[in-house]
């Protein structure tokens, strides 16, 4: 049992209230807290937390390959038969848990989940110091891939809608390109973190024939993709979720990917409503919700 | 020049017939011929030849990194900017020939460049003994496709709709299983040679987490795919399109891969229009079209 200190609003936890997933119980998979009660109380009472969000049989042969997150009789935190982080408590198995290092204050380790889900594109596909990748979407989501990217070396950009996005763009040190006017078959990696078909688009427009088109969000409604084009260009698109913990609160501890400027307001939990309608404001960025 | 003696109809054709790549031409990208006149006539005059259906530039970005299937200027025979080989004649440059083994009768060697094209999966997603591999689509293409991944010893297995299909399919001594009624989350590697919404649904049920989707159909419309699955499971879908020709000419060679009971009928050229309807019928194995 953990006592969340913190939790974070994410675009799934939007699509989850419109209906994505048919997941009716507390929703909220981003957080830091404190362990309550455990089974082993003296080996982890009282330890600052963040955690997995896939609780893993253990059994099946997803997890016979060591692929947990894919467990096929999983629960995962506040999306499928578990309930989530925005609450006073939750429950996860201690197998999930992570200590948060001292350095890392609650508001950087509130993001350990959403930095290892962005850490993952690079388990996927390979980038490399001159690989030219570009992060479609500004938001959230896309400012964190675009910044664990930006330690790799490549050649990135980060496309964004409007002087306004790309401005915050750049005042956060990534370079930014319109998406409106991206150029055609530029880049060998394209990572939509739009969770729209118009994203998806433009993800598809700046990448070179045998590119990689990475899908780093949930998409709520089915997309009509053109599939020819990936046929005709041999695209590969690559589905992207959950990623390792460990590095990403190394990152966070080592001060190496900067999250403090991407929180955009953080609410108590009985304003949960107003922090939803908050985020949900195109371009916003995270919203944490304080339960304690 | 080419004079064609033996082409084949495929299912492209059949699109393009119907308005996909906004092709005017003549169409036909299967061709087994004669060289009737070239450049270095000594070296090509009287030769049988086969052609790669990508006519490159050179000096594009794709040329340079090797990728001239994928040049931005390219013509491609029958399909973009060059008429094809439902006619008498046609005209390749000399880099795209391939001389046919005297022992490859035309009716063999016809079947290079959709052997190529099956081939070139195999140069994308590793195909080892023991990988678990469902081909969607018991029609020409997918039976085709399924015999160059029966070499490599993975445990096969083609999706067929219906008991007629389904019996064609083990008369061709390949393992068959009902797409109505596959198992979910079987296979690690899943290929769509429907070029139908109905058999990209197929192909995604029977694959595993993180298994591969290949795309080995074009598409006539754009088809409502739904994302979210592909980034829950972390699919990786791959488009796949031209492949290499001298390993398909070498398997026709060795007799590695039978074709000759992928012939379904022979029409003269000009009886072109009942050879199309024959190769639009659902099922349909390979029909070719004798031009001389």
């Amino acid at each position: 049992v953990v006592r969340v200190s913190l939790a974070g609003i994410c675009g799934t936890d939007l699509e989850l209230r419109d209906g994505y997933a048919g997941f009716a119980g507390v929703p909220g998979h981003e957080f830091v807290g404190v362990v309550e009660t455990a089974p082993d109380a003296e080996e982890w009472s009282g330890r600052r937390v963040v955690g997995e969000i896939n609780a893993a049989c253990g059994a099946c042969p997803e997890c016979g390959r060591g692929a947990r997150a894919h467990c096929e009789r999983r629960t995962v935190l506040g999306i499928r038969g578990r309930h989530g982080a925005f609450a006073e408590r939750l429950v996860l198995p201690v197998a999930n848990l992570h200590e948060a290092p001292r350095s890392v204050p609650d508001e950087a380790a509130v993001f350990a989940e959403p930095l290892a889900a962005a850490l993952r594109l690079q388990e996927q596909v390979p980038v490399a110091p001159g690989t030219r990748v570009v992060v479609v979407g500004a938001g959230r989501l896309g400012l964190l891939v675009a910044r664990t990217l930006a330690l790799t070396g490549c050649e990135l950009r980060v496309a964004a809608r409007g002087p306004d996005r790309r401005s915050r763009v750049e005042a956060l040190g990534l370079p930014a390109w319109d998406a409106a006017s991206l150029p055609g078959r530029w880049a060998d990696v394209a990572v939509d973190c739009t969770g729209r078909p118009e994203g998806l688009a433009v993800a598809h427009h700046v990448l070179r024939p045998r590119g990689a088109l990475v899908l780093k969000s949930t998409h709520a409604q089915p997309a009509p993709l053109n599939l020819s084009p990936l046929v005709v260009d041999e695209i590969t698109v690559v589905g992207s979720r959950c990623g390792p913990f460990p590095p990403a609160l190394a990152l966070l501890a080592e001060g190496k990917v900067a999250v403090a400027d991407l929180v955009e307001a953080t609410y108590p939990l009985d304003e949960a409503g107003a922090a939803y309608a908050h985020a949900a404001r195109p371009g916003a960025l995270k919203v944490l919700l304080r339960a304690t």
